[in-house]
């Protein structure tokens, strides 16, 4: 495992160029996206990936979940309605794409609320350490070691967790993303804060879990995770900002985002994003 | 447990003006709403949640779904889609809600068409007698003890499952809302009528599911169980006469439906709702 | 089994006034279709059968699928999220509607990428043998016994799979439908070519599962399995053309294609639909 150091002085820079080329090269090779997610987003998550020009594939089954992995892009492992079947899968996809060298991300939601999920994510993390953890700040922070958040939602902001963030990301070698009305983005050593996004991306359900999915794609697509990180992040928000724009409330909201994500440019993102 | 006559003789009056003032305490303090819901409707029931400006968390599994309920501000069971695990997690959330003084609702989709769910139905109610039961006329009628329907929809009219309701109502202690044209809603001595909505209800999937999740959240808001399924017929209905105006179909329709549940304000609901 | 031949000659002629009075049909005595189908498009495939006029019933649990078979108007299995449960299920649903005489409708996803589902598909048409299988060319091809494709899309071309769909039909006695820019519809002796429909329907997750669940609709009204899937295929992609020049993207299409299909007249169908 390279230290995150190492790592950092290897990596180019990360800024709205690398991002719109990392947008570019998605759809020039769309990645195979495996998704382990919850009931709830599932279609959403499928029509995100989709919508942007990725391939979703959710096979979330004990039976394949470890053989399709190994043949994947990227795996995304979203705790939003875990079962024993599919935390069965959930281990078993994440062994095998350990075996084969392909990233996964984890998306811990609720973890901290509730001890089973919690435990769960601690396992799969001890499995096969993520690419990207991607969490709102009290499942960050619930993750590190410290107080977890009330239902779903974060009872805390992102800039409250980004220490926290940096010692989980140096500790297991991965990145992490706080997300938030501004989302921080760190490998341990580098951090990143993305500006774009709108209240309404709260008030429809799964666009967390989509930026995870979406991160997911990203790190079947560019090497360094940091840099796949941000790319989703830029994408879903500068296309949010967009959508914002044209919508009466949450329902068309939803409907917009999809169509922007669907026609968002490289060039667009270059010239929207706010990343410092 | 208090009759119903005493409840009645104790609350205030449920009129245009509660349930107004309700959507109002709703968005003051919004309810962390425990969903057990089928995987048909999962996502539509959390953005309709949001979009009203309630708090879902869709925690249905076994293991966690009974400490959830305890830290809840109320609980759905929606028996749609039933399996052997998520049936264990209704048993354990509605044990965990009577403990903790939780209401719960009861949406027993397909009662009576189906032995099983009929049977789980009864069962829960065994368990704990539900806050408020919300059905079709066809599913009321099944669980007060007379013929079902034919696949999820109503072969009967609201109207002719009144007096059922009302019965079913007295025997356990709940408030039971028939859904359909004409919304009726008893706690066993009074009936309320409510008679806004359209059509367009019918030819979406989950929009009674959607009604069902609401009660819940007027349920962790309000005391009076009758004022809270009045309350929440009255914010989905008007708001869906208002989608229906400026929709082309059921697709414009659930989205519409969504942006105006965001936007409906008190002051909408007391103007235009049609109750008596 | 009645031969293929026998079939053909028996039938009807299938051309464009066929299509239309299908749908006229459908309309005027709207079928019940059992839906066993995947979590990502159960809410979709629901919204898009009630859209249309039919009634859905989302029944895969394993102590109800089998008795609901058989009340059925046609049942629909599709393959894209099993576990073993639900795989359970369809085993019980498949058998009840074969000796209630009830079609039955298979969409095998991603048959011949993974090896379970692929078992699944062969051991549920050996127990009996649907009224209809749709898929995409790969899924056609593996379940014919060639290779499989890559993820859940197909990575051939509808044509060069129209051999193998003859020769799967006529080995089964059923009706095969190949997916793709053009469509082919085969009962092993006649080949329909259907050529509508628009790019945008391949970016919105669970477009072809909702062509099965129209098929299992159609398979519901009118007696010939090749005139159901013909009139499945034109009601989906002439509302998806209508829909389409609507769109500003594929969510946008989404919500359209739900309003045309509710609004798509026989007249529209017979008009545009391109057939040969």
């Amino acid at each position: 495992m390279a230290s995150s150091s190492s790592t950092a002085a290897l990596a180019a820079p990360i800024d709205a160029t690398a991002l719109g080329d990392a947008l570019a090269a998605l759809r020039a090779a769309p990645p195979l996206v495996q998704c382990l997610t919850n009931v709830v987003v599932s279609q959403w998550t499928a029509n995100v990936l989709l919508a942007v020009g990725a391939a979703p594939a959710m096979v979330d089954n004990p039976h394949e979940a470890g053989g399709f992995a190994s043949i994947s892009s990227a795996v995304l492992v979203n705790l939003g309605t875990p079962f024993d079947d599919t935390a069965a899968a959930m281990f078993a996809a994440v062994a095998s794409a350990g075996e084969a060298g392909v990233p996964w991300v984890l998306d811990p939601v609720a973890a901290g609320v509730m001890k089973w999920r919690t435990t769960l994510a601690h396992d799969l993390i001890s499995a096969n350490a993520p690419s990207i953890i991607r969490g709102n700040a009290s499942e960050i922070l619930a993750l590190a070691g410290g107080a977890g958040g009330k239902g779903v939602d974060s009872v805390h902001a992102a800039e409250d967790a980004v220490e926290a963030a940096k010692s989980l990301a140096r500790q297991l070698g991965t990145v992490v993303a706080v997300s938030g009305a501004i989302d921080h983005l760190t490998d341990g050593d580098r951090v990143l804060r993305l500006e774009n996004g709108h209240p309404l991306m709260t008030q429809v359900t799964g666009v967390g879990c989509a930026l995870g999915a979406l991160m997911a794609a990203f790190a079947g697509v560019v090497k360094d995770p940091l840099l796949a990180a941000a790319a989703a992040t830029a994408v879903l928000t500068v296309a949010a900002d967009e959508a914002a724009s044209h919508s009466r409330g949450p329902g068309s909201f939803a409907v917009g985002l999809l169509d922007e994500l669907s026609t968002l440019t490289a060039h667009h993102v270059i010239e929207r994003v706010r990343i410092s």
